[in-house]
């Protein structure tokens, strides 16, 4: 595979599941109409983000791997010929909960899925009491579709250079994430401008390490905290697709629902390992500090 | 310390190592006259840039660790009553040279010294055939100055988020790279672009993964390769000083000769890292792919 158009979908959500499917479903036709062969959906698209406040009820949003999400994502991939990656709130087992992304093929088969690794909690983004981590067992491993290889990571993932890296070992292609973030509304504009800034730099910055285009697709839209205790949140959009050099090759705004399309070159990546040959280089007889915690003070 | 005031060098250098560190001491009095603390001057800012071509006689270039240059910014340092981070040509034994960063207290003294880990090899930059990497044993390691600790790397080792996170996870304050980088000049100027924003989105990414701040000198200039062989290289300048969440305090231009200056807080650090706390969620049970070369198909 030489070349791939791909999509990504920036998304309102709304406390009604069947609304935001229908709507997603509604892009995907659209993105696939418009040449898309590749589809990335946002984290959590299924429902607006429920884990901005803590109730043993929300798990009743979970939906097992082979659930009514995913079978409409099934249907759509089959439906539009696409490559459709999407994300759940899967329910594994009584009390053992995941952020799983899933991928489709063009004729509709799931091909894999993904179990966020890395999971935020801080105000307002509560995950850890939501989501078991996925298994080292299972992830980061690339996901094949026919001849193509996905790295597949969800939001928290996308401020570790590790994730990502591991992947381009494993032979990923392209980097995705699906994301849910979005600014506390207390914050000053400088301090929102620099956040969104810095969301988008680490993330091109996997590319420009990896030599791997990425793609990005995030909410956007205002939800409020229905417990009132948080100022609930403004989701930032900025989705992006990025070259192999970090390059913006399309990036939304921060209010808008809309579709990027971009055509992607795929032997770019190996054009470019050759003048910049990094993973030549790697100095993996001194990267052991890597799995510390951290180096205490002696 | 709270905060400290840094300063950046941006410099051509000439085939003469008496004009390039006179001027060099010129900029590093300017910077301190300004109110500098610690003061970055760039990679090899002693000679013009050797590694365009490969002759054993550049080797009589190199100088021991306690030589010329060094014993210069030595004494610069404790006129100046500023930190300074020099880089020389070293000479450790026959036949054994580096490519190494020295840092030296406000009293002149030298504190530590980093030898270059990740050594880059392709046309005009023929450094493997000049630099035995840097040990293990000695890099990746923060250097102390007094309270503070220095993350020195040096070049291609901005590419790398492996070198940036030890040394993070060592207890730097700063990341510092003195570097030596350019374009080839037929490549076109949206190329030169691209490579320019790829180098300095990656050194940003740092700040963003390990909220430290990065500062970043290279030289500028037209440096032609003395053997007809190549091009000759446009060194590109754009060195910069990035606060703790990848943010552009200040950023040179391509061709100019200056002295960046920035005052950073190093509380910012912990308090990015209360409302980011990526370290906290680092997969270390999972990151062992790290020490792999490559994953090879099955």
């Amino acid at each position: 595979m030489q070349n791939i158009t791909t999509a990504v979908i920036q998304q309102i959500m709304t406390p009604d599941k069947s609304v935001n499917l229908a709507k997603s479903k509604q892009f995907v036709a659209e993105a696939a109409h418009s040449g898309a062969q590749l589809v990335l959906l946002p984290e959590l698209h299924a429902t607006r983000y429920f884990c901005q406040w803590e109730t043993p009820d929300n798990f009743s949003l979970a939906e097992p791997l082979e659930g009514f999400t995913a079978q409409q994502l099934s249907q759509w991939a089959a439906e539009f010929k696409i490559i459709l990656i999407g994300s759940i709130f899967e329910k594994r087992a009584a009390g053992i909960y995941h952020n799983t992304a899933l991928v489709f093929n063009a004729e509709g088969q799931r091909v894999g899925f993904y179990r966020k690794m890395h999971i935020p909690h801080d105000p307002g983004f509560y995950e850890k009491y939501y989501f078991t981590p996925g298994e080292n067992s299972l992830g980061f491993s690339p996901i094949s579709v026919g001849p193509l290889k996905l790295g597949v990571l969800v939001c928290w993932d996308q401020w570790f250079p590790e994730a990502a890296r591991i992947m381009a070992l494993k032979g990923a292609q392209l980097l995705l994430y699906p994301t849910a973030i979005g600014w506390d509304i207390h914050d000053t504009a400088q301090q929102q401008q620099r956040q969104t800034d810095a969301w988008t730099t680490i993330q091109r910055s996997h590319a420009v390490a990896n030599h791997l285009p990425v793609l990005v697709a995030n909410r956007c839209g205002f939800e409020e905290d229905p417990t009132h205790t948080l100022a609930g949140t403004q989701f930032w959009g900025h989705s992006f697709i990025a070259g192999p050099q970090g390059e913006l090759l399309q990036q939304a705004d921060a209010k808008t629902e809309q579709i990027l399309l971009a055509e992607i070159e795929l032997t770019q990546t190996e054009t470019l390992r050759r003048i910049w040959p990094y993973f030549r280089d790697r100095r993996i007889d001194a990267y052991d500090g890597l799995l510390q915690r951290y180096f205490d003070a002696p």
